[in-house]
């Protein structure tokens, strides 16, 4: 693996909290966003695995920027962009929305948050979605102000999250449901708050709106979290892996579609609705996939984080069938486990195949469906 | 400044140099595009500016992927997204071309690279492109093809740029002239080479077509400049602060327009052709501006490069009046010296002003025209 340090610049851009994961002594970050995305801190991965599994940590994940789409047109835009249908869509809910091409290339999978008809929040993985909007909304002479606002969330994420969240902005907090949000006050400010986050662990993540209030909103749930053994965290690999969370860049890319990440579920194939990639997407459907993803448990030595692909081949042909893109050792199902593109002659539960980590030594994977067994 | 180190993933892409550049030993990286950048090597950021302004070095700048649109309406979407007249351009030269939104926000500044009436080359800065042109075009209907094909540019910068490539290309590489591009062959291949590159140090830039074709694309040059004293580099934060280079997310954002940064020469203001932003960059150009680039020489003890934004305030008011978002001491000029927008009221040259770098201590500061004096 790579060790190398992340040259600092105005242009890879400090979130409202950089100055306090710093003061917690960040070890390493990724770019998100053109975004500091703190990565770890002094704790092991597998330590902060089994800390977020048990308690509660905080995470800075202001590179998660909003893409505020608002006007007459807002909503017709909005569902010309994904594939999932919104005509039932209700203010106060988050939906998870596939952005696609016109040939179904995977642009972003960011959640979508109705503020009320005309008004939404796309809360986004990493690319620049405010300019494939802007550029639909002028190509297509829509009526609309998309606006990336100062908005920045910041995530509480494990078993004890909501024990700690109630002691900051009371006990309404325990009345959201997942994938809802509600408004609550901080300060002299209302701030949005939802029942999410990108850990299978439950927690909420506030999207706070003023930067000026990013220090004190971190002091304030990291003190009521004390008593919780609260800790600064961020996604985990090994935990995200283990529950198949996908992420935007390393699982997929706009070469792959929707149907082959499995969210079948987020794609309306009827022709009840309208959007990009429509008949791209239902054509694929109708031709059958040639790879979708699936996990891959496999042997040897306790593997670190996969950092470069590890290429997946068959055991007969010897040919590339996929290659894992996330992939760690998992300290509780005891083997190494990894995310992958797989063609559809070994998609099926249990296939063996061989795996090529890049510590040089082969060996043999079993695929198996999402998420991982528990 | 932030020390922190990078974490690796496939979302954070190689390019086809990268093995090369770690087999050199590069110890810091920021990311462009998604793309590793190399921004440091084993010698200083000092020691590496003096050697390009004397030798030859070999930079890894693939992160300058390339939007390629092409198509009936090519010529029509390309003149519709920049400011810069094109109705002369042709083919076989490279042209500086400001993207804007329809408020005149800088959207990227990239190269464009006209191959054909019909097909353009974009090479970008660090936003996606790719996204917003595709957004446009479908929005807009417009008959093109737009993609981001396997292109990857390695950049060869100095005096000595022009003898390394003469014998890895032929002297046929010498009747290049600046900002134009020609077609040359390696192995199988024909790949387009342009006298250009982000020094004022002279050189020139490949831009490979195909990854398969990197590695022994840089092993013939770096064999070829060993008797020249080649060394791998990067863009030189020195070198680029003297000489005005700006930097996209760096001294101006979605947030600045053309003009505050001294980009006259390449908007046209008059009617005679069709842009995005046009109105309102005449509206902008009617009332005039309010800030602009400048360069700012300030005392002190010698600085390291800017991490984060340093802020200039003024002597009387003691209001902020700009920001140095690249600066660094110029051991040539023997000053700290750095880019900023400056407010209307202080930026003629001489205007003292004060700098307040991160290490502290407020320092006096001068205005300046770009580029820094010789």
């Amino acid at each position: 693996m790579t060790l190398s340090t992340l040259k600092m610049s105005r242009r890879i851009r400090r979130t409202p909290f950089t100055e306090k994961v710093e003061w917690h002594g960040v070890t390493g970050f990724t770019v998100v966003n053109h975004t500091l995305l703190p990565k770890s801190f002094k704790n092991s991965v597998e330590d902060d695995y089994w800390h977020l599994r048990d308690k509660v940590q905080i995470w800075d994940v202001g590179c998660q920027r909003q893409v505020q789409i608002s006007g007459p047109d807002a909503k017709k835009l909005v569902q010309w962009i994904t594939p999932r249908d919104l005509s039932k869509a209700i203010p106060g809910k988050c939906f998870y929305v596939p952005l696609i091409t016109e040939n179904a290339g995977f642009i972003n999978d960011p959640v979508l948050l109705k503020l009320s008809e005309n008004k939404y929040w796309l809360s986004i993985a990493d690319s620049d979605v405010l300019l494939w909007v802007r550029g639909l909304a002028l190509g297509a002479k829509l009526k609309v102000d998309i606006i990336e606002p100062d908005i920045w969330p910041l995530a509480v994420q494990g078993p004890k999250a909501v024990h700690v969240m109630a002691e900051v902005f009371g006990p309404g907090i325990r009345n959201i449901k997942f994938f809802n949000f509600d408004w609550f006050d901080f300060e002299d400010s209302k701030q949005l708050i939802a029942r999410s986050g990108y850990s299978k662990q439950g927690g909420f993540e506030i999207y706070l709106q003023g930067s000026k209030y990013g220090s004190r909103l971190w002091e304030k749930i990291f003190e009521a979290g004390m008593k919780y053994d609260i800790r600064p965290g961020s996604p985990n690999i090994i935990e995200r892996v283990e529950g198949g969370l996908l992420s935007y860049g390393n699982e997929m890319t706009i070469e792959d579609n929707p149907l082959e990440c499995g969210l079948e579920r987020y794609c309306n194939l009827s022709n009840s609705i309208n959007y990009i990639g429509k008949e791209s997407l239902q054509a694929i459907a109708e031709k059958g996939l040639n790879k979708q993803i699936r996990g891959v448990r496999f042997e040897g030595e306790p593997m670190k984080a996969c950092s470069i692909p590890w290429p997946i081949t068959s055991k007969t042909t010897r040919k590339e069938i996929g290659k894992i893109t996330s992939g760690i050792y998992s300290p509780r199902l005891k083997v190494n486990i990894g995310l992958s593109m797989i063609q559809k002659d070994y998609w099926n539960a249990g296939s063996e195949v061989y795996v090529h980590p890049d510590n040089g030594k082969t060996v043999i994977g079993q695929i198996c469906n999402l998420p991982f067994e528990k």
